[in-house]
């Protein structure tokens, strides 16, 4: 059975749960501890050179980078496609991604990391000044959410998947105690950006979301 | 017929040129200069909000970011695949180019890019601080052609496409006149890490390859 090395928080990790889910395949979970520095051990650096989750085993199949992964399972597990079903969808699906991957990742991560992280003792500068990059960002995803119910094609697609964690990941940081001490402006999500709100519900409702959830972020 | 936008010097845009000649696709190519600041004119920009290339159009069909470009073409051409035949090719393929695009690609350019926009007055400390990032890096393109001709497949597939431009740009960039004032032991690329230099090679025998040569490169 395909085994998930992921750990709990890890956006990138949280892409291949989503996946799975959506697609119905079963796997077996293997969750890593980072302060136990279990992705470091020698093992998973066999695995995973740069010390990075996810990666998945498939037999004797192994691989790293969640877009590589969603590619995969998308070519194994065809239905329902991730990656759209013409040569023009796959197109649009993936410059969701790499849009993302290039510019709103690195924006929206320089403010939400000293929130996440609790650094404001030696990033407030950084955070601050990051603001107007993020909410630029988030303005983008929030117009290309107007009239339509997900970022790239008619239903949930990898474009979704791989950009839905890091808006977690920011409402996380939205609600750790520093944020208060933020101008920032930016949340909540689901009030200042509607459609951005609208979408987290759409991808929350879909069936298996809840076992995808990062365990951890349960306990607060 | 499908139109290309595109800058000359551009790796992103050379990748694109580079599939097609593989494809043996024709197109219609519309460059760009940066210099007169054709990438930001409110049609391009239309077509790629972030005045980015390259570009390309198909009929109604508009596409930005290089690897959608890769992705859809390979959907809409599938000879010869650029990203494998099987869901483990696929998987490879992917890997090795986000293996690039997360680690690789910036610690490269943090090195090159002021040597080659000629900065030196202003960004040596950046530059000299990034050799050993740079050099780490090529070491692990090289050993992952060691006994093997191609980054991730037994052919050339997307992920040589997408790596080999940045690797030509380090070698122009290692051509310029402030490379010798820099102790950086990275060149000439072909002697420092000959697989990359043998692979380079396999790249520039393949037909068509002339023709996705940046123009201003070939007058120094």
């Amino acid at each position: 059975m395909l085994e998930v090395f992921w750990g709990s928080g890890s956006g990138p990790a949280w892409r291949v749960l989503l996946a799975l889910a959506i697609k119905k395949v079963p796997y077996e979970s293997r969750v890593l501890s980072f302060s136990k520095k279990e992705t470091q051990t020698p093992e998973m650096l066999a695995m995973s050179p740069r010390g990075k989750v996810p990666v998945v085993r498939d037999g004797d199949f192994v691989l790293a980078e969640s877009l590589a992964i969603l590619h995969y399972l998308d070519r194994k597990h065809p239905t329902p496609p991730l990656f759209g079903t013409t040569p023009e969808e796959a197109g649009r699906v993936m410059q969701a991604i790499m849009d993302h991957e290039c510019y709103g990742l690195a924006a929206i991560s320089a403010f939400a990391r000293p929130l996440l992280f609790e650094r404001l003792d030696v990033q407030r500068d950084q955070c601050v000044l990051a603001i107007d990059g993020a909410r630029a960002e988030l303005e983008k995803l929030e117009r290309a959410l107007d009239r339509r119910e997900w970022l790239a094609l008619g239903s949930v697609s990898a474009a979704d998947i791989f950009v839905y964690p890091q808006i977690k990941t920011l409402e996380r940081a939205l609600g750790k105690p520093g944020a208060a001490t933020v101008e920032h402006g930016l949340g909540p999500i689901a009030t200042v950006f509607p459609n951005l709100g609208a979408w987290c519900a759409r991808i929350e409702a879909l069936p298996g979301y809840d076992a995808t959830y990062p365990p951890h972020w349960r306990q607060g």
